[in-house]
Formats: C-alpha cells, structure tokens, sequence
C-alpha cells in the first residue's frame, strides 16, 4: 500500500468548474486526500466554499498565504513512520493550483519557493520569464512541479506518442492540431467561466491561443517529440468588443527531427459554433500517419502504407507500457476526461514519492511539467506578437 | 453539504476489477467513505485485501457474518447530529455486494433484514423465488435496494427514457438491443473472471444471458418502458466443454402498450470476437426511433420522419432533467463507464437520505433497484428453460 | 475491345425507380446498349416509355409477348462477325425483367426457353416449385440467368466473402444480418412502389420478407459461405390493415461447417422510421469477425484476436481479386449502390460472352443466379409458414 | 424527351483514369454519345485509344486540330428536328478536354472560337491573363464553358451552398478547407498521373497546391459564397528531388460579406500517408456551422447554437431544391463520385440546351465555369508566389 498523500488547493471554490476536475482526478484511485484549501478570491467566499467541501475549520484558510503558513507549521508529510497509508494531519504533500491565470505565479513561486510540489493549472504564467524562474527555482528546490495539459494523460496519447518514438510512422512531416470550441461564439453574458479569460490582466495575452491553444501545442509536442521553431498566423477577435482572440490560426515551423522539418498547423478557436471540445491531432510522417480525438479518446487511427487502417482501443494487450500504464478499466469499458485528468495526478505523485530516492529519481515520470508550461507561455507570446500585424499576405485580385 | 455515508463490501477484494469500480464509483462525488469489508471468500483473502485497500483493522472483517454482526455493534449512521459531513466511526449506510453470483442472495437478505441499504450486482440472485424474497423483505423494512445495472446510469440514456416516455416516438413497435462481447471466444484459460461465470453453482442458469443478456434487457426495459411478455430463442454453447451459453439470440414479444404490442431481439454474446463492451440499444416508435451505443455513450442519435436525423450530446442546455442530473462535466469533456455506475450509486444515495423523510420518500429516485433485478431473473429463467429444445423451426429445404 | 451486348427489358418503364437503376447499371461501362423493350403492363404504357427512352418504333413493343416473338425474329447477336463491338440491330443478347414479382415467372421461362439470357430482379417468384423449374430449363438451355442481389455487387463484400473463404475468421458461429427501412412505416398513401409490394398476389408471400429480407439473406449466404438450414421466427404486421408483413424476425441455423454448426439473427424491417436503406451484416468466426454496411460501402471492419481493428476500404493494393475486378475508382473517391448494380451486369455479361465458349465456360462468374434466387424464396415460404402461428414461447411471469 | 448530345474528348485515351471518368459521368442519364476524340499526345497512341473505345473511324482523329476540321465539316447539331433525340452523325456539341493542364490553354482557345462548348478539367490554365483571355472569348462567342470542379456537384455540397445562401448560419466567420491525399508521399516510381503532375511545364506553377488546393479553394467558395482576398502561407516540397509542392498550408482572408471578414485555412496535402481522397469542408458563421466530406458524400453535418446536431442525409423530402436535382437514387441507396461528375456534365448540358433560348439564358445553371477556373489560377499565383519566401514568422525561443 501506498502512502495517501495529503493535498491542498488554491482556487477551485464552490462553482468553478475546474476545481471540482482537480479534486476528482486527485482522488480518484483513493491515493489522496484534500485536506486545505484557500479556495476563493476573498475570505469569506473562500471559508464558505471549504465548509461546503468539507475542509475541518483548521485548514479552511481564508487566503494562501495563510495557507502557505499554517501548513508549513505542520509536520512533514511521512514523518510518522508507524501509518502504512499517511496521516491526514500531516503537512500537505502538494499544493493544486487552480485560480485564474494570473494567480498562478505568485502562488507557485511562494509554494515552490517553500519546498512543496506544486500542481498547476495551465497556461502556467504570463511571461517567459516568469516560467524561466519558476524553472530555475524548481531545479533548486528538488521540488515536482505539475502542469495539467490533462490532454496528455489519456491512454491513447500516450500510446501514440509511443508510436513515433518508436518511428513507427518515419520521420514527422507535418502535424495538424485543432481545437474547435463553440461557447464563446456569441456574447459572454454572464457566464463566470468566460469573463476572467476576455480580460487580459488575469488571462494574459491571449484569450483562445492561450486557453486552448496551449493546450494544442502541448498535445502536439508531447505526441510528435518535436519542438517548434517558429509561427506564422493570425488572431482574430470575432465578437464585437472583445479584447483577447477568441480564433487562431497558426502555421508551424518544427525544428529538425531525423534530417525533416516538420511543417504544422495549429488551429484554436471558441467561436467554432456547435463544437464542443473538439481537440484533435493528426501526425504524417513518412511511412505512416496517426489521427486522435478528444470526443473520443478510447481509440487511435493508424495509417501505414500498403496496409489496412488499423484501429487501436485502449484496454487492449497490444498496447504499449504508458498506455497500460494509465488505463483502469477493460476495453470497451470507456474511460474519459476524468480518469485522463487523474493520470496527470497519478503520475505526478508517483514522482512525488520516487523523490524520496534522492535527486533524479522523479525524472522518469510522465507527466508534463514546467517545460511544458513554459512552451505554452512561448506559443502565447509568440502567437500574441502577431495580432494586428499584417503579414506577408498575398492579394487574389478582385474579378 | 449532504452527509457523507459509509459504506462497506461482500467481496471486490484484491484483483476483482469490478470492486474497484464499486468504490470508485461510489466515492467520486466525495459523498461516500469505503469504511469496512469482508472483501474475499476466505478469512486470509479478505484480510489480506482489506489492509492493501486501507482498511482499519477493526473494520476489515473475516466473513460478511462477522462484518454484519460487527457493524449493528456501532452507532447508527448519523446518530452524531453535531458533524454535519457524518462520522467515519458510524455504523455502514449501505453495503456493497460484489461476490460471485450465487452469494448475492444470503448476503443481500441477511443484511436487508438488519436494516441496511444493499447495493448488489447483478443478476440479482438465481431464481424467481428468491427475488420474491427479497423484494417482501425489503418493503418490509423500508431499505434502499439497488442493482447495479450501471448502463442505465448513463445520462443519454436518461434521456433516451425520456423522450420515449414523453411520446416522441409514438407508441413503441420494436426494441433490438445487442450486447457483444468477444473475451470468451476461446478458452477460459485461467482468467478468474472468466472461471466462476463458468460455473453454473456459481453463476446461475445463464451463462452470457445472465452474465450480459440482463444488462441488455434491463437497458431496453429501461428506455422503452415496456414489459416483456415472453421469449422466444436459443442458447448456445460454443466453446467446446462450456457447460453455459456463451452466445444467445431471443425474439422478444412485450405486453401492449398504447395499442401496440411491440416485438424485438435481444442478442447476447460472449464469443464475438474482436468486440469489447457492445452494448447498443435501438428503439423504433411509431414516429420516431432512437438508437444509444455503450462505447459512445455521450452521444444518442434520435431520427423522426420528415427532419433530419439528430444527435443529442450529453451536458446540453437542450436536454432534460434526469441527463442533466447525471452529468458532471461539461459537453465536449467526455464522461464514460465509472460516471454512469457513479451515478447509480448517487441517486441510490439519495434515497438513502431520503428515506429519513418517511416512508415512499425513496421512490422517486432513478435507480435500478429489485424490480430490475426480478426482471432480469426472469429472463435467464425463461431463456435458459429453451435450452437444447428445439422450438418450432421450420426447414429449409437442401439445394 | 469486347463486343456490345444489346438488351431489352420487361418492365422499368416511365416513373419505375428500378428500371431506370438497371439500365444505368448495365451501361454504365460502355458494354451494353438499350435497344428494346415492353415497359410496362398496359400497350399504351409501354409504348409511352419507350418513345420516352428512345427506342425505336420497330423494338418499342406493346407486350413481352411481341417482344419475345420481334426479337426471336432478328438475326442472332454476334452473327455479324465483321462488327467488332456488335451490331445494334441484331437480336438482344439478354432481357432484363423488371416487373412486379408475379410476372417474373412467366416472363423468365418463356425468355430462357427461347434461348434468351436473362437478368431478373429479386424476389425471383412465388413458389420453390417455379424456381425449381426455372432452374431445369436453365440448366437445359445453358443460358446465363441472374438475380440481382445487387448488394453481392460491392467489392467490399466480395472482400468479405473472399476473407471467410480464405479461412482468415476461422469457422464461423455466427451471422447477425439486418435490412431497417422506415419507408412503410405509415400508411402506404399513393406511393406507387408501396402498392404493389403490399399486394400478396403481385408481391407473393413476404412482405418485408420478401423485398428486403431475401436480399439480407443472400448477403448473408454469399459472404459466409453457409447454407440455411432452418429459420424460427415472427413476421408482424404492424401498420393496421397491411395484408402481408413489414417487419421480420428471425433466428437462423446454418447446417454444419467446419465442425461449427453457426447461429445467426435476421432482422428484416420497413417500419424502422428513419432507418433509409440500413443493409448490415457481421460475421463472427472462432478467430475473427467482419462487419459491413451498405450504407458506407467502400469499407470493411475486420476483427481479430489480439491485434487491432482494421479498415479496409476499396481500391487498395492490398484487396484480392474479386473486390478489384468490381472496382472503377481510385481509393477515396468513393463508388457506391450504382456501380455495385453493375457489377452484377459486368460479370453476368462475362459470363454470357464465355458462353460462346462452351458448356461449362460460365460457371466461373461471380454474379447471383438461380440458386440465390431459390434460396431466397425458400427463405420466403419458411418464413410466412411462421405467420400467425404461436411457436415455442415462454412466458415471462407478470410483475 | 431532350436531344441526346455528341460530344468528343481531347485527351482521356487509354489508361487515364480521368478520361473514363468524364466519358461515364457525361453518358450516366443517357443524355449524351461519345462520337469523336483526339484522345492521346500522339497520333498513334490515339488512335488505338479511339479504336478501342469503340469510335467509328472517321471520327478517331489523329490530333485536336484535326477534330476541330473534322466535326467543323459536320452539320451543326440539332440542324435535323425529324428526329427527336439527336442524330449521332451531327457535329459534336461540346468537346472534354481532359489532357495534361499545360494543354488546356490551346484547346479550349481554339474550340471556343470556333463556337464549340466546352467541358475543360482543372486547373483551368497556367496563368491569370490565360484565364481572363478564356473568359473574354467565351462571353464573346456565348458558349458554355464549364471546369469540372466535380465535387460541387455532390447533392450535400449543393444543400451546404442553400445553406448558407439562405443564412441559417448568419454571416459566415472562418472556413476551414482540407484536402489530403497520400499517393505522392513517396517518390514517383512509374506511376503515369504522377509524373506530369511534377513537371511544372506541364503541371503549371502548382504542385499539390493547383491539383488538389484549387478543388479545395473551389469547394470553400462554392460554399461559403465568400471571395478570397489575401492569402499567406507556405508550400513545402517533402519528397526530394521533387520540383513542386507536395504540401501546401495556407491562412485564407475572404472580403467582407454581412459586416464580418472572415477567416480561414486551407490545407493540401499529397503526402499524408494513409488518406485516400480526403477532402472536407468546415464552415462557421455567427449562429451556425456545417461540415461536410467527400469520403462520406451522401451526409452534410448542421450544427446550431443550443439545439442538437442535425445530420442532413441525401434523398430526402427535407432538403431543397438544388440538392434534389442532382440526386437520381433514395436515400440510402448511396451516390458518390461519379454521380457528382455526372452532375457538373447534366447541369452544363442544361446549359448548353437552353443557349439555344437566347443569350443568357444558361446563366442560371449551377456548374462550375470560367470565374471558378480562373479563381483556381489566381489561387495558385499567389500561392506558388509564397514557396521559398520567408513570412513574417516570429521564432520561438529554443529551450
């Protein structure tokens, strides 16, 4: 049995959507337990919303920085060694940070700073250098650091992310990443989810490359193992009177993999009306190509030449380690977004815990972590610098 | 904040999958707390089992006998009215029944006369008899009953029930609804799954008709709310040695409603290879028909004459209550399998709660309970009874 | 360059849907060509269409019977040897009927006892006995006479066919075959094609049986290999008033092969409201299964213990002989119910051209005949024997 | 009954895939006889071509020019009105040109000013002034001209234009257009379409980007009823050694329409390793969406805000007018590539009988022609004008 680690978090109060995900997802294989929170933006809404979780009144904590303190005044996790699975009153094992984007510095810098793993929500902070610091800081503190592109943590990304390292498919040509969703299309109303990212000061510069995009890239990245080199594209804010994107489209320079410069596009759009959360990703690469869906994530397409489509299911023996690794339940039985979320977690405190073996011992877990963020802040940054600037555009002349 | 209710299990010990999905299920919305177990068919398994899964050792009992008597031993649920979120110490809420088959019936009636609320697998028990049993028992002392037919958790589902018993279909002509699975197609092998369903002392008269054939009556039961009237049909044994079916095929005539008395298939197979989890319902009114398949469960495609067809999304603002209730995520983030099993367990739980409010306050919850169960007893009594009998088949003549 | 082949036809004149499908299907490659025809079954009519179609006045005949006796009168095909792709005035080489049912019989007997070929739609008549006559004077002229079960027409299904032959599913167990259609599911009202359909002496014995099921099991036939051996099942009237049935259910067993004695389901519906043209056939063997359907018909699911999925679609280097013979397309552009019609035409036409040959030379060609046509009415008169009458049922108990 | 019209082909000999296209979409309804054709690059080759395609020898011409002398030397068509269906000796109505691109300029030039109607493959020509030279002659002379953009003739397409015409989506905000295909993923070999497709003398400045980019860039326009204005983008040469884009990736600006500037990308791809014929088409406007793919022609994907998704099927009562015209099978008896070429030929041969009512008078017929021909040309400039030349892209900093 393994220890059950103690968690804390930042945001996620009563409402937001995503806080209820991280505590799921934490929960879920009855490896940890929420025990503190400071889960709201003023005290009060934050103690209401601890009560309604649950949280006894010690560890309600009206703000993180008193959160940050009373922890800290607690014994170390794993100090009593008499309690196979952990003792709920020691001190938080990892923080999961999960307020609006322009939070998630000053908390994961104090967090980090004080030798907590951290769990952060993504896109990780505003600026590159900000992501170098939280870098830097980590390296020194020895600490596990999580981003949860949760998209990552399903089986058969990773089963596909397995396939082109094992160059099945040859050498990557070109990689197309899409993420179509439809709820900003019109007005935001009054929606709580939509307000905080129209406004650049808590979602940083950009509204749909950053909410989504990153989420694209990441996904591209972690599948093709390639690194992007530069982008060509446009943000486009459609609905009157927004200030942040809400359409993207990007074209993909790759840095050379195997004598090939792949060549991408990179699409990211809430205005896509009737889509959903429509991510997908297809990878070409010489001999072969790959086609995923978020919509439906239990299975992957498999294309070589010469030979039929070949359909892959998780749960299946043919997979491979990651992917079994990550599934819970047979095939058929379809797994989604939570238990994909919950093998960010999962494997992120398998790190938590192999850190105990000394320096190094976390790097082998597959979780995608500060590189990751930081690529993301990269891809906003980038994508950002391009908004209002006319290209290199070619007219079609008129009839 | 609901109180949170303890529960314990009869079997799901180490190794079982689906008593990890029990508990899972169980404790994903943070209502419930696994708290005791008589988690194995023997002592040393069960203890065994019960300290890998963190039990405290005086809660992880030998024997279910051990475990009822231990549990009466303890203060009645929420007899500490001070802790709103309810004591882990408490005497079990419910117990959980996840044993082989022929252990549901002592169990469910010996924990269902001492007061408790029973959660157990399905099919229910092995003969009319004793579902009858239960079910005098159970009225009798006003306990929560549910039967983990966990498909008809899923949200479209719900709403697939809905449109039907709103009339969108017109009255209801035919039902085919298909479970397909492939993993008994060769031997058995020495897969623990597969041994005991083998066995007719363990498994009951069926073999795939009890093991998958009452899931898929119970979806179709469930959707179109009719009730079957007779079977008519041929069990077959295809893997030599098989003393159960594996594979059976009935012909449904179902008792007139609305004027019409519909007819329909249920086919059910364990040696469909190369299928998984295929389970799919079809349900075709006089104006309409829908049409639901497990392995996409987020979506339920429903057609009428003269519009085209339509496909309804889970997490839709257009969808009704009972989906809407069962849904966690928003459309787009897929939910699967453990969501619609937690599902059972979540409207199960709130009857629980509410049966503090008097008697027939349970009713209205939407959960499978013994009626289902019965249901499905039925239908293996019925359908094993065809057996080796040759009905009235008509030849066709040789060429 | 292979010689044109003249046809006439008998039946299929002006607003008959079919009609129009064979001529486009047996012109389609540029081999045969429309030269006379008895269109319908008043003079008037007939001679109405054919003026409308372009026939000459000569060959525009007012009744089969004058067709027969003007055609017999011409010189015979290919008698011109100095005319390499044949002489439009020469006697047709065959006769397409396209009639209602009941007229099948007499045309086709009198057409191949004058020594005609000839291609018949399906059903092929009313009783085993006419088929079995039909096959006599057949055998007797070596004329070629096909069925067009054009369904058997789709290379994906000769692909089918040639994987369960090559042994790649192992024996097979099981056949699940299904035809929906919701056409019927009203009242007929004026629809002209529903008339005659719903007519017993025009339509024989089967309603949806017949027009719909017989194709199902001839696909079923065609791509298992297998032999009926008998049927159990219900035919059900539903809409009030119908005379012969719109929805069918069957269970079948196929005689032995292999060692396996297979199981298998036909459903066969025209009240299955929205269901267009929904022709499905699975096939399951010991170590692997298939899955078509006519309604995306350049693919082929092919399922295997063990690996995954593939998808085989047409116009692939990777198919065998059969499904590129029938191919005219490059992969991706797909081809569909009109080009398997001519399939059917393409190789019935080889056949007619080998004949020249000698006995014997036609026999390689794989189109449906004869054989398929008595099966199918075989099917047709077991299954209406079950009409009305109460088989072995069992009665599940009331609640 | 129309008069059936005689056409005759330049290019399409032996061997072309395209060539037995055109001939069996042009002759499918019966409408039309193929009489005449040049159909090879050398006297020899088309000869033997013409032969075994069954022309009479007086009308098997050695080159083009020598068909222009030959059918301008023949009757006009239609100048005999005894017979009712055209008389196959008259003079053709309108010449196919299908050769290789680099020929299309000079033969339908020339066909055009001697009065001739003109079916032409695509890309039209090589450049701009090519195209506007075609457009001057023909408005000139008041031919019909049409390019053989065949996918807008798919009924679902022609329903998508209605579409979006009629406004169900509101004004349109971005179109996404892909077309993938995987046959140039390797080198060339043998293979006759890819060999001149290489050569950009006989190609033109377009790879990828001219032979399958512009049947994209056509599709979108058809659609969306939008007109390019800008675009920017990059076209890569994968294959080494290869002197012409095998994979092109564009940002597309359209020019207002409703208030909104819409956006989109294009991408053409030839080595996508494992697509067949993947061309598909996503359009978003304010309220709405569709979605629409070659591969799966017979449905059309309607989405709108919080109602559920339609899926528009072919055949049916539902869709309007200009979808019903080119639809000849009920639904779910599928249709496909052909059909759709057969479309663009009947809607031309429409145009050509009505040119006899006087000028104008074929304005209204819905195929492509010289404005889309010449869309397709400026498309390529621009784009072809982007390969090699380094945009405005914005590094992302390595890590």
């Amino acid at each position: 049995m393994n220890r059950i680690l103690n968690f804390g978090m930042v945001g996620g109060g009563a409402g937001a959507f995503i806080g209820g995900v991280h505590r799921t997802a934490a929960c879920m294989d009855h490896r940890a337990r929420f025990v503190a929170g400071a889960l709201s933006s003023t005290p009060e809404r934050s103690i209401a919303s601890g009560k309604a979780l649950g949280l006894t009144d010690d560890r309600n904590y009206p703000t993180w920085e008193a959160m940050l303190a009373g922890e800290l005044a607690r014994p170390p996790a794993g100090s009593n060694p008499t309690r196979s699975v952990g003792v709920p009153e020691d001190r938080i094992d990892f923080v999961s940070i999960v307020t609006p984007n322009h939070m998630h510095f000053p908390v994961a810098r104090a967090f980090t700073e004080a030798g907590f793993n951290v769990v952060c929500d993504k896109p990780l902070v505003h600026t590159g250098e900000q992501a170098a610091e939280l870098t830097r800081l980590c390296a020194a503190k020895g600490t596990v650091f999580a981003v949860t592109y949760n998209y990552s943590g399903y089986p058969m990304v990773k089963q596909a992310r397995a396939i082109v390292a094992a160059g099945e498919l040859g050498a990557i040509r070109k990689v197309i990443v899409e993420y179509h969703q439809g709820w900003l299309a019109g007005d935001l109303g009054d929606q709580k989810q939509a307000a905080w990212r129209a406004d650049p000061a808590k979602s940083g510069a950009g509204g749909a490359v950053g909410d989504i995009g990153t989420h694209a890239e990441q996904l591209a990245s972690y599948v093709s193992g390639l690194d992007l080199e530069s982008v060509c594209g446009e943000l486009t804010a459609f609905v009157p009177g927004r200030r942040l994107d809400d359409d993207a489209n990007l074209l993909l320079r790759f840095r050379p993999r195997g004598g090939v410069a792949a060549r991408g596009v990179l699409i990211a759009s809430q205005i896509a009306v009737g889509c959903e959360n429509d991510l997908r990703l297809r990878v070409f690469g010489e001999t072969g190509s790959l086609e995923w869906r978020q919509e439906e994530p239990n299975q992957l397409v498999v294309r070589s030449r010469d030979i039929p489509e070949r359909v892959l299911r998780r749960g299946n023996a043919y997979l491979g380690d990651a992917a079994k690794k990550g599934t819970r339940l047979p095939s058929g039985h379809p797994e989604a977004f939570l238990e994909a979320f919950a093998n960010v977690y999962a494997n992120a405190m398998d790190a938590m815990l192999a850190r105990a073996g000394g320096p190094g011992a976390a790097e082998a877990y597959d979780f995608p972590g500060l590189r990751d963020g930081a690529r993301g802040v990269a891809l906003i940054e980038a994508a950002a610098g391009t908004r209002g600037v006319h290209q290199n555009w070619t007219r079609i002349p008129a009839e």
